[in-house]
């Protein structure tokens, strides 16, 4: 294993450290270094709070911000963090309008903020609620996960109903929006290697230099088939083509390509895939109204990238074109 | 290898094509694609332009806008423009004002740039100006290079220098502060894996599991010396003490600390390669008083990172701070 970093022990507790020193402007880590928060609360306005296992950066803490979360809980690397620094986070950040937990569909992750919301409710009476995202259509039930697993559409999520949330939407109305963006995406992801848990030391998975693995992941888990590493274009139109399957009625609509890298894949490859994508999904008459490609929802050091596709109605792109500032996004402020 | 791509040879022209249909509402590839300019031109602002070997993205197509260049050239992978790609992107963005070449320190783009600057003078009579970056410490006069390379601090040149051109400044004056932001910044970098020229079909160099090559450049060339992987905090030791030695006097100054990752190093040890070497230089009384902390200036697909501190006056402070608007970096507007 080759990582920079001083050992297992303490890799997370250091990269947060550093987070949180490069981004003081924006955000603070609580005393315990349990969750990251936004330096300054706005008053009345719905608490959006998200996190789940570390090694996926920027997400959460980098979308941390105006325009997006009021706080993230890291857990350790690919592992769910505890109720306890859910409900923490959210009494921090909770200014009376109610709290907004937004989920990965992972068992870990939707068992511990389960538990947080009843917490959160038994002891202090605010109004929580939850919003699972499972954007990806590679497979079904997988390894930690019953259903989609909830991957790189989750950022999609987080700006939109961060926007809404800033501009004075209520819970409920927060959280049946982030419902209806949740359905507009669909995810599909290929790796090219595996990752390594500074923990475990070693490869997530075994790969031969041929192959990938198609369907993958954010934890490395294994996707729909293990295949002989194809062309760019080959790639692209197999994913491409299950999320218009998947989406239905796709012509005419307006849409948001997210090309995401999983952390080991250079810019130049991801707007390549860009460019292949594109011409797919135009062909199919979709309208690409907006883009994001770069390494977001990652994987460690893993090879390789996801596509999603948000089918996005105006009220939607207006949100998505929403002033944001967080420390991995940020326009128009 | 393993690279989403289509083939070695159409790589560089679809990652182009999809960079610049992700990012149509700042720059334009021209009609050959042999440049990226910005969508809308300033008249009598002085234009800059730079360029270099692909491989390194987001530098410098990923600059070109609002804020910082005007046209970006990019060559084949790791290999420089053509002196007729950098007269045709000169000549498209010269609005009366002149034009300053931003070159990083490798003799075939020095060369290259040189003849340029030598056939616009002849062909135009435009103003021509070159700004030459070298910025790493590590190395004098390695392969490809004579004295030192131009690596990571180029950013900070063209964000400052790119400023001060939006700010009205003129030729001789840009030029100037170039020399003043290159003169400010020491770089030094590490490799932990081999980078892969898709031409090529193979790593640059070969490197044991446990080494790691020490103050390598953005091109996979040897640095001062293979040596075994050591931890982040000797590691940041070594390039931070080099750097503080080569700056001279630092007590008291304010400094943008600039970790900048090689393509295939996530975020989560950037951050706390952040945290390592932030100690390091306030111990030697350096104010961090701005950061930048990602995947900037490349090497493919090489893993490792380099770190960069910029010692800024007040007046460059300001000039880092104002508004930019390009596909890699962007605030304030």
């Amino acid at each position: 294993m080759k990582k920079l970093m001083n050992g297992a022990d303490t890799i997370l507790s250091e990269s947060l450290a550093g987070f949180t020193q490069a981004h003081a402007d924006i955000v603070t880590l609580d005393g315990s270094g349990k969750f990251v928060r936004r330096r300054e609360l706005r008053p009345g306005k719905v608490a959006l709070v998200s996190g789940g296992g570390s090694g996926h950066e920027p997400l959460h803490a980098g979308f941390v911000g105006i325009g997006m979360l009021d706080a993230a809980c890291p857990g350790q690397v690919f592992t769910s963090p505890t109720p306890d620094q859910m409900v923490e986070a959210a009494q921090a950040v909770d200014t009376g309008a109610g709290v907004l937990f937004i989920v990965k569909n992972y068992e870990g992750d939707v068992m511990n903020f389960d538990m947080a919301a009843e917490m959160m409710a038994d002891m202090t009476g605010a109004q929580v609620q939850q919003l699972i995202t499972n954007d990806d259509i590679a497979v079904e039930d997988s390894l930690f996960t019953t259903g989609r697993r909830g991957v790189a559409g989750t950022l999609v999520v987080e700006k939109i109903v961060g926007a809404a949330a800033e501009q004075g939407m209520d819970l409920a109305g927060l959280k049946a929006l982030g419902e209806r963006v949740n359905r507009a995406c669909r995810s599909f992801g290929v790796a090219l290697s595996s990752c390594t848990v500074p923990a475990a030391g070693k490869p997530t998975f075994d790969i031969g230099e041929g192959e990938m693995e198609f369907g993958v992941g954010i934890h490395g888990e294994p996707g729909r088939r293990r295949a002989p590493l194809a062309t760019a274009d080959a790639i692209a139109a197999e994913m491409c083509e299950g999320i218009v399957k998947d989406l239905g009625q796709v012509a005419g609509r307006n849409a948001l390509l997210f090309v995401n890298g999983f952390g080991g894949t250079p810019l130049m490859e991801l707007y390549l895939m860009h460019h292949s994508a594109r011409r797919l999904f135009e062909g199919h008459g979709v309208q690409i109204a907006r883009s994001l490609t770069g390494s977001y929802v990652t994987a460690l050091d893993m090879a390789g990238c996801s596509i999603t596709l948000a089918l996005l109605d105006d009220d939607l792109l207006a949100l998505w074109d929403a002033p944001v500032r967080t420390a991995a996004l940020r326009w128009g402020v």
